[in-house]
């Protein structure tokens, strides 16, 4: 057990309110009033999450990216956010980085109405943090998987962690690749449009692999993963080509923020039609099964998994 | 202006809806579904909020009593919180800080549905954060302190203060005061009976002088206040007399997490009323008048500012 999983089995002690979701899920799903708000918060550490010579507009820009990308995935539209700063002792830097929050928060239509500035010892990394509250109809949780699902996920895979690869120069690369890492998406509309739909969701944050995995043990099922389905964008092949080894690296690479979902067949048409009425890209990776955890598998036959199926952080 | 400043007015820009209240008061308040939350963050940060020293049962408690006595400034009783935390490394250290946490957690009624846990690089602080959410009827805001208003303090102040001091190694004192800066009470009830009778209300979490000074300033009044007035507690007097030196000790030390309000006279009876049903102490220490800043009196004729009104984080 990491010491991660046991303190936070140890907070399950006490977070015992149906709204925690056993802290299992993405974001805590509140009743209030007779409808329903949807709470998460993530955390993001310079060196950790980010570069310190990441630009600080994309920086603020990918704060709340993770945020709403929570809250995409329990289809919640947002409704307010707090943030918690920490002030970089550089004016320039933090003005630039107000510039790309407000840009991202404008864009969903998420009002920034709180939260904390503080300083930091010297030395220490800057960490940054928001609460991102949203209110949904239907909040599907990533326990709900069924077999006879089909597994999907949105958009390309892999442009993220290439993206990283560029910003770290460890590789060259076309821009649409830095932006992916940089200025990720979240998925809102096509969240809320599908939350009806599915019987699990989640979004793709630390790579399909390791989030199929989660998303597998949370519904106690086993969900098998076709590696030749993992979606590809021609940028990610133009540097990767579309071998099996690529396919593998975009389906453990992290940062994507793309969504993953289990729907019955007969959800199929619909899924379809909500994908094509938002001209998102959408992709059957694979299938829910009887038993239990991750199952990679080319035309059918089983794969190894990868020693690493993502990022834990 | 301080760079945290210039950073509040760039967020200010865009968090222009009505909830975040300017970011000028101690939580944002969201009309949703016909009722009232309250919402407020706040981040507390190894070396600059806390020590190293102090017991990590402390530092959870201290995390939600920082929250929770915002939400008690605007009268709200709480709902839900949702907690960002950087592993510290040590399991055992994160037990405990789990242990202090779930104690205050239960004690007030504040369920925890959610929130984050990070890796931080090494060599950098201990850095925690809490969104907390409650719900009130009536929200007393900062600014609403009138002229004739009388201004009015919870319990005593500077034991947190000494406390900080005896953990410090600084001082010897009583245990009495160790507690007051470790474990202090957020003012939940009070706050919450209080609301409909005061004109203005906020925490006092970083001296009595700078935050009077901030009620004066978002009320656009002068706010004078008695420095024989302030109250002590004899654990207090014990260390530091009760001189006019003493008193402006205590009026300039942080982290008591009373109550500031102001309120018309004609409320006086209500107010005695509700502290005494509660046996909570309170005292009249001030004065809003006519004008801005603020002024401090003994007996009437105008005293010396001191250089520093209190704790700026």
């Amino acid at each position: 057990m990491t010491s991660e999983s046991a303190f936070i089995d140890e907070l399950r002690a006490f977070a015992t309110h149906p709204a925690a979701r056993g802290l299992t899920d993405d974001a805590a799903v509140l009743a209030f009033a007779g409808r329903t708000l949807v709470l998460t918060h993530d955390a993001i550490v310079e060196n950790v999450h980010f570069l310190p010579s990441d630009p600080p507009e994309d920086i603020g820009w990918k704060l709340a990216a993770a945020n709403l990308s929570d809250l995409a995935a329990k289809g919640a539209k947002p409704t307010a956010a707090l943030m918690a700063y920490s002030l970089s002792g550089d004016a320039g830097w933090d003005a630039q980085f107000a510039a790309g929050l407000g840009e991202i928060l404008s864009k969903y239509g998420c009002p920034l109405i709180g939260g904390d500035t503080v300083r930091v010892p010297e030395g220490s990394a800057r960490h940054f943090g928001m609460t991102a509250i949203g209110e949904a109809e239907f909040v599907p949780g990533r326990d709900g998987a069924s077999p006879g699902d089909e597994l999907w996920v949105s958009g390309t895979l892999g442009d993220a962690g290439l993206g990283l690869a560029i910003a770290r120069g460890e590789i060259e690369g076309p821009e649409v690749l830095l932006q992916a890492y940089r200025r990720p998406t979240p998925q809102l509309e096509l969240g809320q449009k599908l939350a009806p739909l599915v019987s699990a969701m989640m979004d793709v944050s630390d790579g399909l692999l390791i989030d199929a995995k989660r998303m597998a043990e949370a519904s106690n099922v086993a969900i098998a993963i076709e590696s030749i389905d993992v979606p590809l964008s021609k940028a990610f092949v133009s540097i990767r080509g579309d071998t099996r080894e690529a396919s593998l690296e975009a389906a453990t690479a992290g940062d994507d923020y793309q969504l993953l979902f289990a729907a019955p067949p007969r959800s199929r048409r619909q899924i379809e039609t909500v994908a094509e009425d938002l001209k998102a890209r959408i992709h059957c990776v694979g299938l829910v099964e009887e038993g239990g955890g991750l199952v990679l598998q080319e035309g059918g036959s089983p794969l190894p998994l990868p020693e690493k199926l993502g990022w834990e952080h």
